[in-house]
């Protein structure tokens, strides 16, 4: 049985795995990252993460066939270099991967951390089926991210910058999106673009049960105890709340749910970008799945059924059986399991290197 | 050297060529596609053709490699079968592939034909430079066909219902498109909506230079003649002119370039939602070249300097200069070039059948 690690550089932690050929999970550990000690030291705690891991599970390291790396980018894939990450100051240029193997002694591949999650849930998530060889994942976080895997494959486009449906444009001079473009599919389907597309509404004046919870006086809970006898409108509701900046996706949700029309007019409006977002993904890449991924599908099948029949209502009826929307199931764990999925690929099609 | 046979389907013609492994087109020939005769007796002609068209090259046909054809679709590429066809009424499962090797004792793969010319232009056109591995061709006709090129291998989707970049969604509720859905890029940048959409505008009341060529009051110019006598419109500007039916987008984009300020309008959106699509497509497959095919190329760099700006105008600046946006070479000889592609890279890759 050949055994795969995976690694998962992420701000805050990195999460490493060893993961067999059966894609069953044989250990795991997480490990904070500890930026401020520079990228040397945290690729080396990544690389003692993986000897460690390897002992955890009892297999000897050499036994490991390789080690998949998922890393934010942008990268430089083949040469298995992090160019720069937004969450790592400092990080410029680094041979992550090269240097992984110096310290383990086994072969490895380097992948976009979006990228390694999508090929984790392809591999032994939501689309492990048999047959299954074309999907697209989502993940609605912050931002969207995405993942395409065509005929088994990950597609990363010629220079690694590729896959980035959450900058599909879905709306022509639409919203300005932080990616410098207008209109982005993740200025309109994200958490953040949820939240702030409701507060618009709010401060637009319209009614809805979320101003009991939020004022749209204050602006920051942190300011609150010391402003809150001078402010009017703290006071208005004869309670102290947080301030509009703090709703978050999971309110606007419960507040959907609870039946508010301004959050409900908000989550159909996510459903429907979404919904042509993955018409227009069907008419490129003809996928037999469509993963939903990332803190918002918390929102579970009160978004996702509204999702699906948005796209019901727009794609051609002939495809539309064909395609599922579903929602990922690996959770936080996608990540090591895709890097160490990206690993067993690497070894499949002889591009492991080291 | 080795020598494929590409064979092109169209509703009016069959174009079929011999074209060698170094991309040089050796013999070629068309023949009128007798649809009335139904399919067996069109299959027959084309096998004669393929069989005619290497002697032409002086090629024994036992040292042609393989036969690639480039057929309307739905198909049923692994099976090599021709599903149906809008333009050849009565064709229903019709195993094209197995037919054409019968006859002609060479192995042969099928491939939709919009696939076949963008794989066209990708190996011997356009496309044809070193180092060129991912490319999408766009053809702007009566509709918007594309072809995808990831890696060097054309994309098919799961049930082969990909690459139909011409019904990516770039307008949400827009237009409504022959295809069903409403706001596909056909509905904003074929010949078709270009036109639809002068003649919305003119009969909305907009002056143009148009109207000294086309009258909003004639709908059919076979009627004028009869009919000119009695309607007030047709002798409004003391000449007969045929109706706003008989408008082509080569009259808009001539009118356009002569400084007619509605035309110059419509040219001014179509480059718009063009630049907009192409902005989506690098977002997801990050190419090389955008090629775009068709028609409506004739337009020129009038057109195509406005796709250009629109897409430097939406894109992300870091990937702006890495992505070449040019017009197609190949022109016609596209469909039977790019079968013989195709044909080449079956062999290549072993999916050549038969």
């Amino acid at each position: 049985m050949s055994h795969y690690i995976g690694l998962d550089l992420g701000g805050t932690n990195v999460k490493c795995g060893v993961v067999d050929a059966d894609r069953r999970v044989r250990s795991h550990l997480s490990i904070p990252t500890d930026a401020s000690k520079g990228p040397g030291a945290v690729v080396e705690a990544m690389a003692q993460a993986a000897l460690d891991v390897a002992k955890k599970a009892g297999i000897p390291i050499e036994k490991v066939d390789g080690i998949g790396i998922g890393a934010p980018g942008p990268l430089d894939m083949k040469r298995g270099i992090l160019r720069a990450a937004p969450n790592l100051p400092g990080w410029k240029d680094v041979p992550i991967r090269d240097r992984i193997t110096q310290i383990t002694g086994r072969p490895a591949v380097l992948e976009n951390d979006a990228n390694a999650a999508a090929f984790g849930e392809f591999w032994a998530g939501a689309g492990k089926r048999d047959g299954v060889r074309d999907m697209i994942m989502l993940t609605l976080g912050t931002g969207v991210g995405s993942g395409l895997i065509v005929d088994g494959m990950l597609i990363h486009g010629a220079y690694d910058l590729g896959a980035e449906a959450g900058h599909m444009i879905v709306v022509p001079n639409g919203r300005a999106c932080g990616c410098g473009q207008a209109g982005c599919l993740e200025s309109y389907a994200s958490a953040t673009a949820t939240v702030k597309r409701v507060i618009e509404l709010l401060r637009g004046g319209e009614p809805s049960s979320l101003l009991d919870l939020f004022d749209p006086w204050e602006e920051k809970i942190e300011a609150e105890e010391l402003r809150a006898s001078k402010i009017i409108g703290a006071g208005k509701r004869g309670m102290k709340r947080p301030g509009l900046d703090k709703i978050t996706a999971k309110d606007v949700f419960d507040a959907a749910k609870a039946g508010d029309a301004l959050a409900l007019r908000v989550v159909d409006e996510v459903a429907t970008y979404l919904g042509i977002a993955c018409v227009s993904l069907c008419r490129l890449f003809d996928p037999q799945m469509i993963v939903f991924a990332g803190g918002m599908i918390l929102a579970g099948d009160f978004l996702f059924d509204r999702v699906r029949e948005a796209f019901r209502k727009q794609t051609w009826k002939v495809v539309e059986s064909k395609v599922e929307i579903v929602q990922a199931v690996l959770g936080n764990d996608a990540g090591f399991i895709g890097a160490a999925a990206v690993a067993w690929n690497a070894a499949r099609t002889g591009a492991l290197k080291g």
